[in-house]
């Protein structure tokens, strides 16, 4: 079996794709991939995802210009989990102008926001 | 909405859950949760998923003793992805006894093994 066949896609074709910013180890986001996202991920050395809403590849950084440098690929034990560990162009990760995704944090039964917005996403996507 | 209803739970009712490890950052696995499981992880303080394969609620450590202690809940931007900020009780995080479940790397279109195994599964499951 080559490399990409040992992955177990999901019903769909997909795998969850964690990014992780090298360095820092602080994860950036959590998207989708198809073999041909991960295919192009491995040629190029930048992140590309499947965009579920969208229904179409995405090259992260495409519009915005924060693109995400892959430096490794790992798999999880159970062949149906992908780790990048990248360097993150511009130091933002999140569509909102943050440096990640992962910017709310549950305190007191509430979702509060831990993150600032480094750069207005009109900005980011004109 | 409450914090649990401003999830975007998928169409099973469940959410990716990514376990970082407190002070290390490495990433110790992915699982998924659903909305019992998330709440159970809140009140007790210790991780509990929903494992797919088995249907059922898996607390975390409940065989190998290897518990992960909540140290916070975060929530990406789309509402659909889960990180914990965890403390890994026995330092071994995969039912393959290493630290965690990432251990395999692409190199030369191969997964190789990066990282060693700490304990007999064996031993973690009498």
């Amino acid at each position: 079996m080559t490399w990409l066949e040992q992955i177990k896609w999901d019903q769909d074709g997909l795998v969850p794709a964690i990014a992780q910013e090298r360095g820092s180890g602080k994860i950036l986001m959590m998207a989708w991939m198809n073999a041909e996202a991960l295919t192009l991920t491995r040629q190029t050395g930048h992140a590309v995802y499947w965009s579920r809403s969208r229904k179409k590849l995405w090259h992260k950084g495409e519009e915005s210009g924060n693109q995400q440098v892959v430096h490794a690929i790992r798999l999880d034990c159970d062949g149906d989990v992908v780790l990048l560990e990248v360097e993150q162009k511009g130091g933002i990760a999140c569509h909102t102008g943050r440096h990640n995704c992962f910017y709310r944090e549950l305190q007191d039964d509430q979702w509060q926001e831990i993150l600032p917005v480094l750069k207005d996403p009109k900005q980011i996507y004109k």
